[in-house]
């Protein structure tokens, strides 16, 4: 059996220790602390740092392929690694698309990929150039060129003062066009070294603060020939940059039922939790099967009849430390509730788990969505009317 | 987050571990050695002997509550920790009559469940009394009293020399009339300290030389007031018995369609391995609210349409013993076939891992049992053409 090394000890690698069972492939994760989410669950581990090429090259030595539950390893420490042999998947030609946002928004114009309008910036001129190139249009979002995440790195400016708060900060920005989106969609896809690609439905998903909170699968009412753009748009994505794994591709839907490339993942992503209950093949499964370069599996809803849907909530830390406590009455409430808990200790509104609902034939989207708010909310707050 | 302790170290275990990591439960498994199963695949694992008080009581001491992976652990070692104050789920009142085959006929039948015709038999002459009493009727089925599992310790008798050969064994025997079944089913129910039940849909087993071999859920055809009645009798034995977790009833279907009980399980079990994919909520998170007192999941199909059935198949060893190697074909072959490879050794005819297929709208029986016959007789032999 192939021992495949993930690197970061998060709930996206613990939950893909979990797919490693039943593929009975050989699990090892690279960690910051034997306290993080996956290490706590993992029979295998080593205490590390990602930012340390030592480390990570004497974590990769025991592992046949290395992956990734983050995007934070330096370019430079995947480079060495490749050079010395390593199977690095996805490999550092295409991780530097999700560590430079602007050499990601370069490449995907080059392919034809929809973005919004973007440029570098570095002085509140250029920010005002920007906004005024756009027909003097505020607000303007400044990202982080590097290392944002789960909203960090990005601020919506509603003027040239706030615009000069972030550039304040001294890092790497890009100014980016306010998108008026109707709602955010998700494109999920796998892709192996040998070129295959599967591609799960597009997904809804709906942020809070920048922090995802739910996700709708299929994304509901979607033009189906949107549907299909925004698969065929991820997979040439994938093929063009050459990832190996998952790729998630967030999207706006604009007001005109058009497609903007929003952000990049290459590992497994929130957007596709639901597919542990949701669909044939989790996308930590196909993760696995993709950088072990095995057959991908089917896509397909679990739920097989025809309007078959998933809903997904996030599940944020409340003021409590004890969600277990809390666990009776939801599972008392709903039997088909399904609870992930991540083994992370409760902070305010740090994303400590999720709860997966899939729908029974007849059951109604909104009640559905109700239900899964309602769980999330008690184990939150300890009732079912907080947010 | 409270936690499980698991005694045994074998794959039972080692799914039950896969489904404590999304309910955040902490999983403790007792393994005989870290080669096994489980302890592959867990975090916090102690090495020790089941059968040894001191070993037993030494890991309880870190656990909330204890439970099992098989029935090994000696009626003295479960009376002295209860006694000493661990919550052991199953208790030794339940799990006595998995320990005991004369026992659980006797209360059966106290209870009213129909079970074959049975008596206890120390030599060659009780067993020919035995025959003769229903009507001079050979085989006979002679069982171990205490210790057999999957076929071991039941042997079919069609003559008194083959009696007096098994009898020669020196070990505590009970004879059991021969029932010329139609099939054989499996009940599968859950039940909670607050005394909540939950069961699972009947399910059809196929047996071969006493190890399973293919379950198909729900059992085809099965007559509803049949099933119905299963279902009672699994749920009226749990209760009856205060089995805590999880209890399998193992039944002969007669050629009248009426019901007999063959064996009792008292935790996960191969008939409800389907349930990963197959069910709402799998019997491995099942047996662990049920063992913690957390409300039960829904048993539910996962594949909600009518119709809807799930084939499992055991994958057992061949004489290659590199399985993985054969994972592209299967995989490959049919994307919707699901693997579980429990990380054991490859001996021949040994339960390495089982494949499961949840059927789509449409799906025939037939050509769903055929596809996961063939991936399993891949896996094994190499070729589908195996058996």
């Amino acid at each position: 059996m192939p021992v495949v090394g993930m690197v970061g000890g998060g709930q996206l690698a613990r939950m893909t220790a979990q797919a490693a069972i039943g593929l009975g492939a050989r699990f090892r994760v690279l960690a910051g602390a034997p306290s993080e989410s996956a290490a706590q669950v993992t029979h295998d581990f080593v205490v590390g740092s990602h930012l340390s090429l030592p480390d990570v090259a004497a974590f990769a030595a025991g592992c046949d392929v290395l992956t990734f539950d983050h995007e934070h390893v330096p370019g430079s420490v995947l480079t060495s690694l490749e050079s010395s042999g390593v199977l690095v998947r996805p490999g550092s030609a295409a991780l530097r698309y999700t560590q430079d946002k602007l050499a990601m928004r370069d490449r995907l114009t080059s392919l034809g990929a929809p973005c919004p309008r973007y440029a570098p910036v570095s002085s509140v001129a250029d920010v005002e150039a920007f906004a005024a190139s756009g027909g003097g249009a505020w607000p303007v979002v400044l990202k982080a060129v590097s290392g944002g995440y789960d909203g960090k790195g990005v601020w919506v400016c509603s003027s040239p003062a706030e615009a000069a708060e972030v550039l304040g900060h001294g890092i790497a920005l890009l100014a980016e066009e306010f998108v008026p989106f109707r709602r955010e969609l998700a494109a999920l896809v796998a892709r192996s070294p040998s070129g295959q690609g599967a591609a799960y439905p597009v997904v809804q998903t709906v942020q809070v603060d920048g922090i995802c909170r739910e996700v709708i699968a299929p994304a509901p009412g979607l033009d189906p020939e949107v549907a299909a753009s925004a698969i065929a748009l991820a997979l040439r994505i994938s093929a063009a940059l050459g990832v190996l794994g998952l790729l998630a591709v967030e999207l706006f839907e604009t007001p005109s039922g058009g497609l903007l490339v929003n952000e990049l993942a290459m590992r497994p992503h929130n957007s596709g939790h639901w597919t542990i209950e949701g669909a044939r093949t989790s996308q930590f499964e196909q993760h696995l099967r993709a950088v072990l370069d095995l057959p991908l599996g089917s896509c397909a809803s679990s739920g097989a009849f025809p309007g078959a849907f998933t809903v997904m909530a996030n599940l944020l830390g409340g003021t409590d430390p004890d969600v277990y406590d809390r666990y009776i009455h939801v599972m008392a409430a709903d039997p088909a509730v399904k609870v992930h808990f991540y083994g992370k200790e409760v902070r305010l509104g740090r994303k400590i788990g999720h709860i997966t609902i899939v729908a029974s034939p007849g059951d109604d989207l909104a009640a559905v969505r109700d239900r899964a708010r309602r769980a999330a909310s008690y184990l939150r707050w300890g009732t079912e009317d907080g947010d």
